[in-house]
Protein backbone atom coordinates (compact mmCIF):
# COMPACT_ATOMS: atom_id res chain seq x y z
CA UNK A 1 0.00 0.00 0.00
CA UNK A 2 1.37 3.37 -0.99
CA UNK A 3 2.21 5.58 1.97
CA UNK A 4 0.67 9.03 2.25
CA UNK A 5 3.51 11.47 2.88
CA UNK A 6 2.79 15.11 3.69
CA UNK A 7 4.54 18.24 4.89
CA UNK A 8 2.81 20.17 7.68
CA UNK A 9 3.80 23.47 9.17
CA UNK A 10 2.82 25.80 11.93
CA UNK A 11 3.79 29.36 12.81
CA UNK A 12 3.26 31.37 15.96
CA UNK A 13 3.88 34.86 17.28
CA UNK A 14 5.64 34.86 20.64
CA UNK A 15 5.55 37.86 22.97
CA UNK A 16 8.26 37.88 25.64
CA UNK A 17 8.91 34.18 25.02
CA UNK A 18 5.26 33.21 25.54
CA UNK A 19 3.09 31.88 22.70
CA UNK A 20 0.74 34.72 21.85
CA UNK A 21 -0.91 33.99 18.50
CA UNK A 22 -1.28 30.90 16.35
CA UNK A 23 -3.84 28.90 14.41
CA UNK A 24 -6.12 28.38 17.41
CA UNK A 25 -6.45 32.05 18.24
CA UNK A 26 -6.90 32.92 14.58
CA UNK A 27 -9.84 30.52 14.50
CA UNK A 28 -11.22 31.93 17.75
CA UNK A 29 -11.18 35.48 16.33
CA UNK A 30 -12.76 34.27 13.07
CA UNK A 31 -15.59 32.65 15.00
CA UNK A 32 -16.08 35.72 17.21
CA UNK A 33 -16.34 37.81 14.04
CA UNK A 34 -18.83 35.35 12.59
CA UNK A 35 -21.03 34.82 15.65
CA UNK A 36 -20.57 38.15 17.48
CA UNK A 37 -20.12 36.19 20.69
CA UNK A 38 -17.23 34.69 22.66
CA UNK A 39 -19.44 31.96 24.10
CA UNK A 40 -20.76 30.88 20.70
CA UNK A 41 -17.21 30.91 19.31
CA UNK A 42 -16.00 28.83 22.27
CA UNK A 43 -18.82 26.34 21.76
CA UNK A 44 -18.01 25.90 18.07
CA UNK A 45 -14.41 25.16 19.01
CA UNK A 46 -15.43 22.69 21.72
CA UNK A 47 -13.68 24.90 24.26
CA UNK A 48 -14.93 26.16 27.61
CA UNK A 49 -16.11 29.77 27.76
CA UNK A 50 -13.57 30.37 30.50
CA UNK A 51 -10.69 29.27 28.32
CA UNK A 52 -11.88 31.33 25.34
CA UNK A 53 -12.34 34.36 27.57
CA UNK A 54 -8.84 33.94 28.98
CA UNK A 55 -7.44 33.82 25.44
CA UNK A 56 -9.30 36.98 24.46
CA UNK A 57 -8.10 38.65 27.64
CA UNK A 58 -4.48 37.78 26.79
CA UNK A 59 -4.86 39.12 23.26
CA UNK A 60 -6.37 42.33 24.61
CA UNK A 61 -3.72 42.72 27.33
CA UNK A 62 -0.53 41.91 25.42
CA UNK A 63 -1.44 43.18 21.96
CA UNK A 64 -0.74 46.82 21.15
CA UNK A 65 -4.45 47.58 21.54
CA UNK A 66 -7.50 45.37 22.20
CA UNK A 67 -8.32 42.75 19.56
CA UNK A 68 -11.88 42.13 20.76
CA UNK A 69 -14.38 44.60 22.20
CA UNK A 70 -17.99 44.74 23.25
CA UNK A 71 -19.98 46.62 20.62
CA UNK A 72 -23.03 48.59 21.60
CA UNK A 73 -26.27 49.25 19.78
CA UNK A 74 -26.92 48.33 16.16
CA UNK A 75 -29.85 46.26 15.04
CA UNK A 76 -28.72 43.32 17.12
CA UNK A 77 -28.52 45.42 20.28
CA UNK A 78 -24.78 44.95 20.82
CA UNK A 79 -22.44 42.00 20.89
CA UNK A 80 -18.77 41.27 20.65
CA UNK A 81 -16.58 42.24 17.73
CA UNK A 82 -13.04 42.06 16.47
CA UNK A 83 -11.28 45.44 16.27
CA UNK A 84 -9.26 46.83 13.35
CA UNK A 85 -6.05 45.83 15.17
CA UNK A 86 -7.38 42.31 15.57
CA UNK A 87 -8.39 42.12 11.92
CA UNK A 88 -4.99 43.34 10.75
CA UNK A 89 -3.21 40.71 12.82
CA UNK A 90 -5.57 38.00 11.51
CA UNK A 91 -4.90 39.07 7.92
CA UNK A 92 -1.14 39.28 8.34
CA UNK A 93 -0.95 35.93 10.13
CA UNK A 94 -3.09 34.32 7.45
CA UNK A 95 -1.08 35.83 4.57
CA UNK A 96 2.16 34.64 6.14
CA UNK A 97 0.69 31.12 6.36
CA UNK A 98 -0.12 31.25 2.64
CA UNK A 99 3.42 32.33 1.76
CA UNK A 100 4.92 29.55 3.86
CA UNK A 101 2.54 27.10 2.20
CA UNK A 102 3.84 28.22 -1.21
CA UNK A 103 7.37 27.26 -0.17
CA UNK A 104 6.09 23.91 1.06
CA UNK A 105 4.47 23.29 -2.33
CA UNK A 106 7.71 24.19 -4.13
CA UNK A 107 9.72 21.85 -1.93
CA UNK A 108 7.54 18.79 -2.21
CA UNK A 109 10.44 16.88 -3.74
CA UNK A 110 11.68 16.43 -0.17
CA UNK A 111 8.87 13.92 0.17
CA UNK A 112 10.41 11.61 -2.43
CA UNK A 113 13.41 11.15 -0.16
CA UNK A 114 11.46 10.02 2.89
CA UNK B 1 9.42 48.04 28.97
CA UNK B 2 9.55 47.14 25.30
CA UNK B 3 8.04 43.79 24.47
CA UNK B 4 10.08 41.16 22.64
CA UNK B 5 7.98 39.97 19.70
CA UNK B 6 9.14 37.04 17.58
CA UNK B 7 7.88 34.71 14.88
CA UNK B 8 8.53 31.01 15.38
CA UNK B 9 7.85 28.18 13.02
CA UNK B 10 7.96 24.43 12.86
CA UNK B 11 7.61 21.93 10.06
CA UNK B 12 7.10 18.18 10.09
CA UNK B 13 6.84 15.29 7.70
CA UNK B 14 3.77 13.13 8.32
CA UNK B 15 3.52 9.56 7.06
CA UNK B 16 -0.01 8.18 6.93
CA UNK B 17 -1.20 10.98 9.22
CA UNK B 18 1.41 10.23 11.90
CA UNK B 19 4.23 12.66 12.69
CA UNK B 20 7.34 11.04 11.23
CA UNK B 21 10.11 13.64 11.11
CA UNK B 22 10.67 17.01 12.74
CA UNK B 23 13.23 19.05 14.64
CA UNK B 24 13.63 16.45 17.42
CA UNK B 25 14.44 13.58 15.08
CA UNK B 26 16.75 15.79 13.05
CA UNK B 27 18.68 16.51 16.24
CA UNK B 28 18.70 12.84 17.20
CA UNK B 29 20.20 11.88 13.82
CA UNK B 30 22.75 14.70 14.08
CA UNK B 31 23.85 13.44 17.48
CA UNK B 32 24.01 9.82 16.31
CA UNK B 33 26.23 11.00 13.45
CA UNK B 34 28.40 12.94 15.87
CA UNK B 35 28.70 10.34 18.63
CA UNK B 36 28.31 7.08 16.64
CA UNK B 37 25.92 5.87 19.33
CA UNK B 38 22.19 5.92 19.98
CA UNK B 39 22.71 5.86 23.75
CA UNK B 40 25.13 8.81 23.73
CA UNK B 41 22.78 10.74 21.45
CA UNK B 42 19.85 9.98 23.77
CA UNK B 43 21.86 11.12 26.78
CA UNK B 44 22.76 14.43 25.16
CA UNK B 45 19.09 15.05 24.46
CA UNK B 46 18.06 14.13 28.00
CA UNK B 47 15.97 11.30 26.59
CA UNK B 48 15.79 7.64 27.63
CA UNK B 49 17.63 5.13 25.46
CA UNK B 50 14.35 3.30 25.01
CA UNK B 51 12.65 6.36 23.56
CA UNK B 52 15.56 7.16 21.24
CA UNK B 53 15.68 3.56 20.09
CA UNK B 54 11.95 3.58 19.37
CA UNK B 55 12.37 6.74 17.28
CA UNK B 56 15.21 5.18 15.29
CA UNK B 57 13.13 2.05 14.81
CA UNK B 58 10.24 4.12 13.43
CA UNK B 59 12.55 5.98 11.06
CA UNK B 60 13.99 2.67 9.87
CA UNK B 61 10.59 1.04 9.51
CA UNK B 62 8.57 3.77 7.82
CA UNK B 63 11.28 5.49 5.77
CA UNK B 64 11.96 4.15 2.28
CA UNK B 65 15.12 2.49 3.58
CA UNK B 66 16.85 2.50 7.02
CA UNK B 67 18.11 5.86 8.29
CA UNK B 68 20.42 4.41 10.95
CA UNK B 69 22.50 1.23 10.81
CA UNK B 70 25.12 -0.56 12.85
CA UNK B 71 28.49 -0.09 11.19
CA UNK B 72 31.14 -2.76 11.52
CA UNK B 73 34.89 -2.52 11.77
CA UNK B 74 36.89 0.66 11.21
CA UNK B 75 39.37 1.98 13.74
CA UNK B 76 36.68 2.31 16.41
CA UNK B 77 35.57 -1.31 15.95
CA UNK B 78 32.06 -0.48 14.84
CA UNK B 79 29.27 1.74 16.05
CA UNK B 80 26.10 3.27 14.76
CA UNK B 81 25.84 5.50 11.74
CA UNK B 82 23.38 7.48 9.68
CA UNK B 83 22.84 6.09 6.16
CA UNK B 84 22.83 8.05 2.90
CA UNK B 85 19.01 8.02 2.95
CA UNK B 86 19.06 9.44 6.46
CA UNK B 87 21.57 12.12 5.49
CA UNK B 88 19.54 13.15 2.46
CA UNK B 89 16.41 13.53 4.56
CA UNK B 90 18.34 15.54 7.18
CA UNK B 91 19.71 17.86 4.49
CA UNK B 92 16.37 18.34 2.76
CA UNK B 93 14.53 18.98 6.04
CA UNK B 94 17.21 21.45 7.11
CA UNK B 95 17.22 23.29 3.76
CA UNK B 96 13.43 23.58 3.86
CA UNK B 97 13.71 25.10 7.34
CA UNK B 98 16.14 27.69 6.01
CA UNK B 99 13.83 28.63 3.15
CA UNK B 100 10.88 29.00 5.49
CA UNK B 101 13.05 31.11 7.78
CA UNK B 102 13.84 33.42 4.85
CA UNK B 103 10.12 34.07 4.38
CA UNK B 104 9.78 34.75 8.10
CA UNK B 105 12.59 37.33 7.87
CA UNK B 106 10.90 39.01 4.89
CA UNK B 107 7.58 39.18 6.70
CA UNK B 108 8.80 40.65 9.95
CA UNK B 109 6.56 43.67 9.41
CA UNK B 110 3.74 41.50 10.74
CA UNK B 111 5.33 41.98 14.14
CA UNK B 112 4.65 45.73 14.08
CA UNK B 113 0.94 44.99 14.02
CA UNK B 114 0.88 42.79 17.11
Amino acid sequence: MKKKIELHLAHWVFVDDVKFFGKGRLQLLELIQETGSISKAAKEMGMSYKKAWRMVDELNTFGKSPYVIASKGGIHGGGTEVTETGKQVMDAYHRLGEKLQTIIEQEKNLLDLI
